[in-house]
């Protein structure tokens, strides 16, 4: 699951700049704007606390219609003043340099939270972006929006429809999900496929709700997540329908979840990440409440970087989710050794099986409830030395 | 709030032993009962995975007139088999040994989950434990029930009532709010108060409200919780009312604050203690799940261990707490420095004013939302290396 190298669409120009934001001099400013009119979907952080280009993206009359993304790192531009002011002169200056009519971009920040975002940087700085986009520019934009990352997320999908090539190609960032004060889970994906807007809409957020989601680093949620999705019909073909529609989907599903593992892979201080899978909820609701309980767990995560096979705080943790569990039917496997059934340890043989397995960078961990048929899986990265390290000196 | 060193309460006899289930070869049997009928009330663990002294006790039919506890630590008795058949065989032998009749005493375990409780120890070393017992044992059965814990947890309270001295002393474990796998909160206060029985399970219940409720180590709900009041009446004087029964419930709620405190404070790896007040929210049960997610979010607990003014984690996490937050009237201020007004931050001055008192260990953080009345506190603390080290190192 590297991330690619290259990513060409048709029809798509994208750069990055370093525009003074962060003081390191790294690249803080990527753009990635389609040559043709496109169909597009937004969807935003449901954190009741959201950043300025979060309340200005979700007022955007043209967000169906948007050409591209404008993104700057190091600065969240949440919760201090003139905060919309400078997501308008953003997308104003940006605009005009592309020959654009107003609010045919959207505009997204990530970094630090409750700093001035200086947007005279980024006004400057757009001008000799614009100029400088190319069809190879989508890989360096994705470099622009990193801040905490180990490593930029991107990836990249080829759909054979009627002969001709449909091709996505997608751009994430994240290292927490989500690190309020830094790190920001933002995504974007490209394509030339042609889709009508209502199937964009609906097959985008299936494939969001089972991706980006689906992952859990340390259960916070973001002021400034944001996902989106550019299909600009360079293709040639007409609107996707039918099995091409569902090839697509399947794409853009398997694109966003290997973005979304490289995001939870990248979890401040992760060591390993696990597939938690709960079945047999009386709903798949209470199975989601079910995973989150576990996911979010501390004695969970630390148990799982301690390669422990700690199955008491896993039922213990399904049992204060607030959803009828009933002990006497419960199972739990871990690395597929079933290690409690009916409410009762198995034998220690199966823990020894599964010993070996959870020192793995990557296991399971199956929850069966035996009440009905409700289902949630989710994936969540352990708590480690490096994630206090980390997140307790971040600003000292 | 240091523990006392003596506890008596009249009419009431205590003491520990090592029976062997510990294999350190410390105390882990510990046993409390009243020469005098008592009136009692027991409050458990609300998650739906229990252990089976909490099955049991829950079905106890002589649970508003039992005359103590019994307690083994180094052992939770949860989810292994033959559980319940050991609780009632640990009753039967220290009712047997103190010619009590059946049921007269509550059962409680804490300790590891999941391993068969070899409950032969226990019946082989109740007979002399209970020849053993004296009025100043409390302590040393508070001693037995300690597991992770780094000091004991004791209080003692004195009320005057018509020129008599009611006494209630308190004995408490835990050092996880609660750790699943060991740690695991018991709390039993005795006095020798004369209670009706409607009234000590009001005031009961309020104190564990505002005490034990009240506190966040990692958000983890323990399989063995309990905690239970008894009182022998042996102070002489008829049941308490009126102003009298109003002052032992303010000592009540005192020592089981101390009690709670202290646990808080023992926390796994705790460097610090946060009380979170959350006031505005369109009602308590709001302001409460806004409480809930600061305690419990790994970004704030690692912000608070690393003394970093993070309000930015702060309302993050309000913001995805679930209930209604108008960022534009949220107010944030730590350690009394308001550093958030109207979703604004304010100055960098107020920030440098509370940054030495961060470094206190104990300090406050109030969340207002402008909304309403609701209003709820925790107490907090901090997750550092240490609770890493302690939990994900436990087993191995």
């Amino acid at each position: 699951m590297r991330p690619v190298n290259e990513i060409r669409v048709r029809g798509f120009r994208g750069g990055g700049a370093a525009c003074g934001i962060k003081k390191t001099g790294r690249p803080d400013l990527g753009l990635v704007v389609s040559d043709l009119p496109c169909v597009s979907d937004v969807v935003f952080t449901r954190n009741r606390v959201f950043a300025a280009p979060v309340a200005w993206g979700k007022g955007l009359r043209s967000r169906s219609s948007l050409r591209g993304v404008v993104v700057n790192s190091g600065n969240a531009n949440a919760c201090s003043a003139k905060g919309l002011d400078a997501v308008r002169a953003t997308s104003a200056a940006a605009c005009r340099a592309l020959g654009l009519p107003g609010d045919s971009l959207l505009v997204s920040s990530t970094g630090v939270i409750g700093v001035p975002l200086p947007v005279e940087k980024i006004v400057a700085a757009l001008p000799g972006l614009c100029a400088s986009l190319s069809p190879q520019g989508i890989v360096a934009a994705g470099d622009a929006i990193l801040t905490t990352d180990a490593y930029p997320k991107r990836g990249v999908r080829t759909v054979r429809v009627r002969g001709k090539a449909v091709t996505l190609g997608g751009i994430a960032k994240g290292a927490g999900m989500i690190a309020p004060n830094m790190g920001t889970m933002l995504a974007y994906v490209f394509t030339d496929a042609a889709v009508r807007p209502a199937d964009l809409r609906r097959v985008f957020r299936e494939a969001v709700g089972l991706s980006f989601n689906r992952i859990v680093v340390d259960g916070d949620t973001s002021t400034n997540d944001t996902a989106a999705v550019f299909a600009n019909g360079a293709c040639g073909l007409p609107p996707l329908a039918g099995k091409d529609l569902a090839a697509f989907a399947e794409a853009l599903r398997s694109l966003l979840l290997d973005l979304a593992l490289m995001i939870v892979r990248d979890g401040e201080g992760a060591t390993r990440v696990v597939r938690i899978a709960v079945t047999g909820a009386k709903s798949d609701r209470d199975a989601e409440k079910a995973a989150r309980a576990v996911a979010t767990s501390p004695l969970v995560k630390t148990a799982v970087y301690g390669a422990d096979i700690n199955w008491g705080r896993v039922i213990a943790a399904v049992g204060r989710a607030g959803i009828p569990v009933d002990q006497d039917r419960a199972e739990v496997s871990i690395a597929a050794a079933k290690v409690l059934r009916r409410g009762m340890r198995t034998d220690p043989a199966a823990e020894r099986r599964a010993a070996p397995k959870i020192r793995n960078d990557a296991y399971g961990i199956d929850v069966a409830l035996g009440l009905g048929r409700g289902a949630w899986f989710l994936y969540f990265s352990d708590l480690t030395h490096d994630y206090i390290r980390i997140n307790a000196g971040y600003r000292t």
